[in-house]
């Protein structure tokens, strides 16, 4: 907690009715001071829902006077706490739900124009309506919206392809700490005019400053799409069979999805209506394709699996025959994190290590947990960008409870594991507040410091979502 | 000119002489002084040439306490001047130029490690050597070194596929201001823990620390090549064109190079042995494919020229029918800049604007420059990521020393048009000491405010490379 932090309420509070309209103060709902797992809770905040850029500007010039905390607040659908406030004097909850504008679409530029409250939905939607395809995917793609996906750098099953958020945004439009507006709008493809604040921005996760709008890359819509399962021999066979794929069929390899027999066992068991095309492999793969109109993907993974045969990776394989069986394949990947929700997990990780390393990654994870005791583990995952969900579970017959004093040793033996690796503990979802101390652990120490002297730099009051990422100072 | 430096002599270069190997010291050449074009000469420093990270950093250490301007010097190919030191006291130049280990090639992770002063050329051989492709390729590729071409953030041909320098880039070793190394050697593609550093680093010129080691990004190799040149109705049907090209074809389009007749015309006129496979039409492309094992480059490319031609885009074409026609066609892209230089250009800008803003660009640019006198214009480059070289020629009998009182104008009058239309006035070379007033003319206040806030935070003594991106102090 930072001790010189004041309240949101009495003359900061009045200040800001006299200056806003009234549609910007909402009541507080429970939803603003939770997380979907329902590990932090804020205690109280001004909610406060601007619908410029300019009205952001003003609650943050405001609020870096009065030294209040902003948090800033997106789809509320992260899992590292980063949107939830907790010790400190009530802070501006800044949420950018009203700021949900499509400035313009341009598929002769490949590039859209959103505020930073557009969910990602309405973003794939927009490009699909003239003909591009804006490609990050994830599962909270319904509620999610791109501010906060940009500021947690969102990952998803199509960056093997594509790219992290990151990658996908070709400018942006902040207000700064101090509540200056920086206008970095635009669609360049190339521009090496200073530091790139756009990237320091985007991961930052509201701690640098508050995304209000972003130019986003769009891309040709694959015209031919295709998919196959495939079991294979082992892990390593994964990794072969992945750069078999991309030396044949090119940068058409959209996703390639790891799964493990523990993931179709949950869902046989816990989702029988889930039809496994392949039975249930010890472990196998999804591939999925999107080629220009040129292409042939049924041939293209035929032409695969025929080489991979040959080559021993693989043991058994199906092609979808029609974009329904595609969905099909999509589905059992897709049910997997469901399955494991029924069965419920001890812990469970968003972790990556160097692709090359997954093999042996995988070979050691139950070495490393059975020192703990006897449990379940369900590793599947993006096999291409070394990204795997690492998920423990109990035995058949015990509960997730009974577990509760085992789980921070889990935590710590499979962060261990990984950063002995060089793997890093948070892949995909960030730092928030539940990683802190993870940082604090495992991450270079000069990194550490650089990140300090930069958060000094620009928000030397400290009021942009103190305690995100980096301790507060006390 | 910051006032509180000092020069690196007496003292200081007593005590590095007492602490690192003699062969750190090498004798000052002209070459580190001056840059490419002659434009910028450095007076005098001390010549280092570390043979490792850490007396890198011992070298950084030293000049932190004393305050000792470093400039880090790589393949010295820079065309802004970032590599040479103006009106400072006799600075460290730090060559990377010992520091040239392959460390580490991974077929498997599609990634390799290299020390910054490893040569771009060797990155792609050793690339090569395991079946991978290492994209980026730019004209200095035979002698500009690693870490220069990540501080600069280099672009080149094939950045429609493969991105710029910093999308190529998985992990960085650098030596910070203060002499502390930051430990980011990594090929991890998600890692969502802290401030992107990598990407700060990249593009700052050397103003924020010293790359000193990279791990970068491997490619699949495409299995089959092909290229073509096509005749097009105008430079709206390039960017059609290209669209197209990417619908039917997907990412196997590496490169997309547009061609004026003025630049064909000097190619006729100054180096006819080149051939012209199109003869001279007024606009054409250069494209080029890179597909898997199972694509067709020849075909896809008849295909593409038959729908472009039903649609008018195109007038006339050739398609390469073999490795070595291919080569002929980039000779003629590959000789314009030798041409230009024959008959020798007033004045050359590195600009990108919006790619869909290309047409209006190039229709407008020779109203601005008119105002000025009579020019002749050679607008070529990379179309798909809006990054025109726009060379501004005297007319025939003329020669460019008759118009030094007019380079100025016609500098500010193309640069103000990129500005309108959005664009960069540095695309691809950088800053350097060049472009710091453009900086300050162009930029967006709140970036630069947000630039001068992390230089103080990350670099207070003002050491590194001062005078480059931002001015310095007084």
């Amino acid at each position: 907690m930072t001790s010189d932090l004041t309240a949101a309420t009495g003359p900061f509070a009045d200040d800001l009715r006299s200056k806003l309209p009234a549609a910007t103060f909402r009541d507080m709902e429970a939803r603003y001071l939770e997380e979907p797992r329902g590990r932090w809770a804020g205690t109280d905040g001004l909610l406060l829902a601007p619908a410029t850029t300019e009205e952001v500007s003003l609650i943050v010039t405001a609020a870096a006077k009065a030294r209040v905390a902003v948090i800033p607040y997106g789809g509320g659908t992260g899992l590292v706490g980063g949107q939830v406030s907790a010790d400190l004097p009530a802070p501006v909850i800044l949420s950018l739900e009203r700021m949900t504008k499509v400035h313009k679409v341009d598929a002769t530029e490949n590039a859209l124009t959103v505020e930073a409250g557009v969910i990602l939905q309405h973003v794939q939607e927009a490009a699909e309506a003239v003909d591009r395809l804006f490609p990050l995917t994830i599962a909270a793609q319904g509620s999610a919206r791109i501010g906060g996906i940009l500021s947690t750098n969102a990952g998803g099953v199509n960056v093997l392809r594509y790219g992290n958020a990151r990658d996908l945004c070709l400018g942006l439009e902040a207000v700064m700490p101090d509540g200056s507006i920086l206008n970095g709008l635009s669609p360049l493809r190339k521009n090496n005019t200073g530091y790139d604040l756009r990237h320091l921005l985007i991961g930052a996760e509201g701690t640098l400053g508050i995304i209000t709008a972003a130019t986003l890359k769009l891309l040709p819509r694959p015209a031919k799409t295709g998919a196959a399962m495939m079991a294979i021999r082992d892990p390593q066979a994964a990794l072969e069979l992945l750069n078999m794929a991309r030396a044949q069929i090119g940068e058409g390899v959209s996703a390639f999805e790891l799964i493990g027999k523990t993931g179709m066992d949950f869902l046989a068991e816990t989702m029988p209506e889930v039809r496994l095309p392949l039975g249930n492999p010890d472990w196998s793969v999804l591939i999925d394709l999107g080629l220009g109109a040129s292409g042939d993907p049924a041939q293209a993974l035929e032409d695969l699996f025929a080489t991979a045969h040959e080559a021993g990776l693989v043991t058994d394989g199906v092609i979808a025959q029609s974009e329904q069986q595609r969905r099909e394949f999509w589905q059992v990947r897709e049910s997997i994190p469901e399955g494991n929700r029924r069965i419920g997990s001890v812990s469970s990780h968003d972790i990556s290590v160097p692709t090359a390393s997954i093999p042996d990654f995988i070979k050691d994870g139950p070495g490393v947990i059975g020192r703990i005791g006897d449990f379940r583990i369900n590793c599947f995952g993006h096999v291409g960008d070394g990204n795997l969900h690492y998920n423990v579970f109990p035995m058949p017959g015990r509960a997730r409870a009974d577990h509760d004093s085992e789980r921070e040793a889990i935590k710590t033996a499979v962060h261990d594991l990984v950063h002995a690796y060089g793997g890093s503990v948070s892949a995909e979802h960030g730092v928030g507040r539940l990683k802190v101390g993870d940082l604090e652990r495992y991450v270079d120490p000069t990194k550490l410091a650089a990140m300090r002297a930069i958060k000094a730099g620009l928000d030397p009051a400290g009021i942009m979502n103190p305690g995100a990422v980096l301790r507060c100072a006390v």
